[in-house]
């Protein structure tokens, strides 16, 4: 039976929108953005979408009209009451009212602000500014646009068998990493993909293949729409963007080297059990730890981003060790790069010796790599970050100097000031 | 939008059968059924199904009740109005009219006879006894029946993303399939996978991949419903069973070795063009071409349905040239457990030489294999042949021994009256 009903709606698009909900983002940027919300609610910055793969030329790709349409459409979005009601009712890492009143009276209140779009060497200069609370909502968006408006562009000539097979392929690709990750004993693994996918229907799949596929060792997802959709757990806690504000923010030398250790601070104040968990690497990893007030070593958990993940690992249950903690009740959250391969060393090297759990991102919901000719569905490292806060520019290092942000002698003032020596150069791929 | 209709609709079924159309059958069961019509009509045939493949048992996997129910929907069809008007108005081959008027008077009447039904060493015995015209329009439906009663028995514990995959496997197995064929220059291939086909709405899936994937290479299928829905080319010419019943029918050995030719000549006064195609190894394809009367030689074209194609090509192409025939303006057509290695090595050697086409069957519509563990989906050699005629039984020997069939000392007969010497055994996968 034709759905005419459904047809006819179809046709009366004016655009497809790829972001149809402000909670249509990962779970990290809400709690975040609560915490500015309280704390730093009247800082100005600008977030700026960056290509870190340089031959992906953006701009020749994708048409300036159909990504301002795609923006203009996130401006007209607000909370549901729906969405509401979930975010004011639902239990999150076990807690009610996780978002408080006065927050949720504001959310439901926003709009995004305005964006500035223009197009330089093939790619496309996207900035936001303003108000950091409203500004931080652009990230998560900005990136699931530009990302899936590659993929249109890419589809586009495609005949409808191609299409068929070619998301035939893909699903059998994530199923056979679902095969392989289920017979890991005791997996905990969640979803981080938002940012990178190949489209929301497409994460949305691969969000049901894994529950399907993998039960138990499913936690959860960082995106918020599918978490509500799905009857899933939220996952996700906090990110750079926290101490590189800080850090901008601060006005002497001694300030900023105490700089991500305030983050957190307001932080302890603010959640407990597993929303405690560090993200040490804005500004090395060792140097963060060693100098880390001995409060932290209580938390619950550290999330590795970037660097050599197992050395990293390695690292922090040294560190415990020495501050007189039991690794074995800790809990590593791996995060950078992951892909079943990787999964499967981390786990075998890390299960006993700490609690592990996985945040797959780029790998799980856009590995679309071969899958047309010249590869121009494989992903591509597209990031949005604040780049200033009231006008002083942001740093970041991070444990691979590839993943480093920022006006050079800034750079090297961090360095200095955080004692980051000489680091290993990883690929960054995605 | 969920189609609340369509949902209650499918709750509704009883079964959800599997043979929904008489014309869900090939072209050629209706050139030949006219010709039987016309010249045996009142000829007493049995038809029974013959698993070649012993272990897959069928009837431990099958359940009697249900093959009961889709034999007995199969019984309760008759050919629909617009069917019919697609018959009698349809251009067939580049002809008009292509069934008489008295044979579709009979057809719109037609009902398919009983079936018998019993099981035996975890094996179905389904025989179809009655008028030769009505009986051998069973063997397709009946063919068609248990192969997806059976796939439907493998499925029937897969999950629905388990489902999903599985099909996403195939589709993309089919898809590069069609990509690699897509390479060969002046390609003619059709359809001839309904017998054996994984499902229905399989067989449809691949027939529409041929047609967006390989154009006018894809000439048409032999499946009569399919080629009216999509508006194809219905293929076909004729079939063993010809002249296995003439033969079966004879009084003497003088007869016996005129039967095949009887059978050819009553086909020549109804058909001419491209439905003047010899099927020359019921009884062995040499003994058969140096045997022929001389106006055999005029006739369009030759089928190589059994031993090694190559050789057959070969034998065809060097009779024809004997007897004064140019045989690049011939056409070979190979129909026999072909898949794409197999097509690309016979078009290479014989593209040039003679006009060639490729009926493609089971290796199109049930490649299911290692696609489930156990193999439990992989394609296997189910037949439903005349095994007797006016109560004589019938005998085939073709090109392979191991596709020979009969009873022993009427085997000996045959291959005393028709020559046939020693044979090379050729491993009979579909």
């Amino acid at each position: 039976m034709v759905d005419i009903a459904a047809r006819v709606w179809n046709h009366k698009w004016k655009i497809d929108p790829i972001v149809r909900s402000l909670i249509d983002t990962d779970f990290y940027k809400l709690l975040m953005c609560q915490s500015v919300f309280r704390n730093r609610s009247d800082t100005r910055v600008t977030f700026s979408l960056i290509n870190r793969t340089k031959d992906v030329r953006l701009a020749e790709l994708v048409d300036e009209g159909e990504l301002r349409e795609q923006l203009d459409h996130i401006r007209s979005l607000s909370l549901s009451r729906g969405e509401s009601t979930w975010l004011r009712g639902n239990t999150f890492y076990g807690k009610r009212q996780m978002f408080r009143p006065d927050f949720m009276e504001w959310f439901e209140g926003l709009r995004l602000p305005p964006y500035e779009l223009e197009k330089k060497d093939g790619q496309f200069e996207l900035t936001f500014e303003g108000a950091w609370p409203e500004v931080m909502m652009w990230e998560i968006p900005a990136l699931a646009v530009l990302m899936e408006l590659r993929s249109r562009a890419v589809l586009k000539d495609l005949g409808k068998f191609e299409l068929q097979v070619l998301y035939a392929r893909a699903m059998t690709r994530t199923w056979e990493k679902v095969e392989r990750l289920r017979a890991i004993d005791a997996l905990k693994l969640a979803d981080f993909g938002t940012r990178r996918r190949h489209s929301f229907l497409w994460q949305d799949w691969c969000v049901q293949a894994l529950q399907e596929g993998l039960g138990q060792a499913f936690i959860g997802t960082s995106n918020c729409l599918i978490a509500k959709n799905r009857d899933l757990e939220a996952i996700g806690t906090n990110a750079h963007e926290l101490p590189m504000v800080y850090s901008a923010l601060a006005d002497s030398d001694e300030e900023l080297a105490q700089a991500p250790y305030k983050v957190l601070a307001d932080w302890h104040e603010e959640h407990d059990g597993n929303l405690r968990i560090i993200l040490p690497d804005t500004y090395g990893t060792v140097q963060f730890l060693k100098n880390a007030p001995d409060w932290l070593a209580g938390w619950t958990g550290i999330r590795i981003d970037s660097g050599d993940p197992a050395e990293g690992a390695e690292t922090a249950i040294a560190w415990w060790k020495a501050r007189g903690e039991d690794p074995r009740r800790k809990l590593i959250i791996f995060s950078d790069g992951l892909d079943v391969e990787k999964i499967v060393e981390l786990h075998d090297r890390f299960a006993g010796r700490a609690r592990v759990s996985f945040g797959w991102g780029t790998m799980l919901t856009n590995d679309f790599r071969g899958l047309v000719p010249g590869d121009g569905l494989a992903p591509f490292s597209l990031v949005c970050k604040a780049v200033s806060a009231n006008g002083r520019p942001t740093v970041k290092l991070s444990d691979n100097p590839r993943k480093a942000m920022g006006p050079e002698d800034e750079i090297a003032r961090y360095k200095r000031v955080f004692g980051v020596g000489a680091q290993d150069e990883i690929e960054v791929v995605v």
